[in-house]
């Protein structure tokens, strides 16, 4: 029910830019395609399939290959391969506990990754991202001299706005009004495009492309760490809000006598579903961290009641925030993420009752729950989605500048 | 981040539906519009226009003038003007308190508008049905003969499954699993689409198309009677869910140890929030009903403490609730329709002060809480949006079955 403005006005050069973008898509989020499934997928005609995936070829971005005749009948349909050392991208993560830096191809090949455990200790914001820069300046060695880096995404356990990665807030890592992307820019050296945004917002972006909810139209991914985050998409786009703060569901207030949060008010869901309630219900210290966790699920795995009464308390107050989002976004799968998906096989059953007890039969019994396919990845390859999208979105502009985008490596 | 799907494969055919789309929906939302003025608003070149402006003076669907030249320099640009007898959509409601019939015509303009109280009781659906199909045919009578019916679109307070029209529950009539699509199409014995959706949905489309949220892309339209409604446009799209279940805020567990709730769960924000709530904090019969909230105001606005405190309680309780969705999903606009928009004056403050405590700075700074524009007839005005969207969305169908479209009235 919107107006269709991507319609108004077309004319032939836009009709071709938008054709380039629907090939690269394919390309990127499917791998190989033969020209017959491309045809199928993009509606688009055999020849004016063939016109395009020759400009992409003499870019060198794909390569084809006749495929083997499998016995079928009639000519074998020529397979069109995404090259993942023509076009790539950088992903940074800045985590509670890791900081991340991968290397992604186009078509989605991750060609390098790394991650490193980092203390909780509030570091100051040029450490962390000099450290980052460290890491990724031998990834960015790999990348070919001339126009292969296509832009740096960073997922951020934060609060992000959008237009330009600014940290508005960032209590776990003790961040308060960060211009995190020019700092990263300077840092980086890198002429390209970096955006920024938050890991939940993220994570659910690379579950829907890449994960768990592949297909999906309407997702709710909830990630658990000391903090709750939320990334949701729907109907196929993700929800950012009117400045990208949107899916801060871990601040939803859920108990009116509850316990004050981090966040200033009292009551929010990740004061019973966080990191910290699970430890403090099993008896832990609070602070315990990772290894209190990992402690936790050893003590439920050997039947020791205080950690399977925890983890189910935890249960039925994730399934008490779960049923009022079910009843709002209708959606038809909820990805649990991060801690939510290492508790998952202790709380899948207590979520499933309470979803039964509070939510509305009808979004009820359209809903599955199921844990993120990604793990702790997923931030990480939603900041390299978000990474390819400007190119994904008009090929036309990067086949044309190509030779003009040389990388400028800072070291 | 979605696949531009509108824009693949494109024909010049499919370009120039969409740019009759275009021009259409532009006269629809703002009404008269000079030529030029199209020309800013869709970005399409002025032999475009005056092309495509051809085709709908030939239909008879709009007609063009000379302006006045008011001094300005240069020609002065014909106003296109929509006629809105020629193209007209039934809007039929079914409220708690009413029944509502209106027939608009094309540029929005209320043609017929007839609201009727009807008792609370529970009625069948054959009664309701056959009142607003009596009520629904001397404005059929006003259409002319052939093709002028676009459609009818139908609010229905209760959950509605969108492709047929079937309601799911509406617990204020006392019906579950009613097939209200077809019991109308058959009441009525028209030939054209029948759409139906549930009033709060449409009470946010209208307000966003026509009311206080007009021309800001994320709102959250809460409405409140009996029951709590939600209606959400999400980046300019009205947030539907899966299966057209969304916005059901109604019931978020908000209160773990609350009142039992109608729904068959436990301290939904209806039971705080809503006109039961209200009427029970201010010592009245819960069953008081629309006389009870009249009192209530009256006592309110002549100062009485019972009152005033009843009050502020629902817009404590309010204020809690909208936290959480602020929170969530980042919204420019509260518009609050129904029985909120009617108590707006004495819960605005407290509103405010709810969301200055609970939620994230970041969020709550962008966003405003305002009563809505078109109070009781928000739903009403949206159903007949809803049923212009088909011919909004592809006129030139309409154009070439205009005069195979002819009105079969039973009656």
């Amino acid at each position: 029910v919107t107006l269709n403005r991507d319609a108004v006005g077309q004319r032939s050069e836009t009709v071709r830019r938008a054709n380039l973008s629907a090939i690269v898509r394919e390309l990127h989020l499917h791998g190989p395609l033969s020209r017959s499934n491309l045809v199928t997928r993009t509606g688009l005609t055999r020849s004016a399939i063939r016109a395009l995936i020759g400009e992409f070829v003499g870019a060198g971005i794909v390569s084809e290959e006749r495929s083997a005749p499998l016995g079928a009948p009639g000519r074998p349909s020529p397979v069109v391969r995404p090259d993942p050392e023509s076009s790539m991208v950088v992903a940074l993560e800045i985590s509670v506990d890791s900081l991340a830096v991968a290397l992604v191809g186009f078509g989605g090949k991750v060609l390098e990754l790394e991650r490193v455990d980092r203390p909780r200790a509030h570091l100051s914001v040029d450490d962390i991202v000099a450290d980052l820069a460290d890491r990724a300046r031998p990834l960015l060695k790999r990348v070919p001299a001339t126009g292969a880096l296509l832009g740096v995404g960073v997922a951020v356990v934060g609060v992000v706005r959008r237009t330009d990665g600014f940290v508005r807030m960032a209590p776990n890592l003790g961040w308060k009004d960060v211009p995190l992307g020019d700092v990263l820019r300077r840092a980086l050296g890198l002429r390209v495009p970096i955006s920024l945004a938050n890991e939940a917002d993220l994570g659910a972006l690379a579950e829907h492309r890449r994960g768990a909810a592949a297909g999906v139209d309407d997702v709710l991914y909830i990630s658990g760490e000391v903090g709750v985050g939320g990334g949701l998409i729907v109907g196929g786009r993700p929800l950012t809000g009117a400045a990208g703060y949107g899916g801060e569901v871990g601040h939803i207030p859920i108990n009116h006598d509850g316990a004050a949060c981090r966040c200033g008010s009292v009551g929010c869901w990740e004061t019973e579903v966080g990191e910290m309630a699970l430890l403090r219900r099993a008896g832990h210290a609070q602070s315990g961290g990772r290894e209190g966790v990992e402690a936790v699920l050893r003590d439920a795995a050997g039947g020791w009641d205080a950690a399977l009464g925890a983890l189910d308390e935890v249960g039925r107050w994730l399934g008490i925030g779960l049923a009022g989002l079910v009843n709002v976004f209708n959606p038809q799968l909820v990805v649990l993420g991060g801690l939510f998906q290492r508790i998952h096989p202790f709380v899948a059953r207590t979520i499933e009752l309470e979803l039964d007890r509070l939510a509305l039969p009808v979004s009820r019994s359209l809903v599955r729950v199921v844990p993120s396919a990604l793990a702790a990845d997923a931030p990480l390859i939603g900041a390299a989605e978000m990474a390819f999208e400007a190119f994904l979105a008009d090929p036309a502009i990067w086949l044309r500048d190509r030779e003009a985008l040389a990388v400028v490596q800072s070291a």
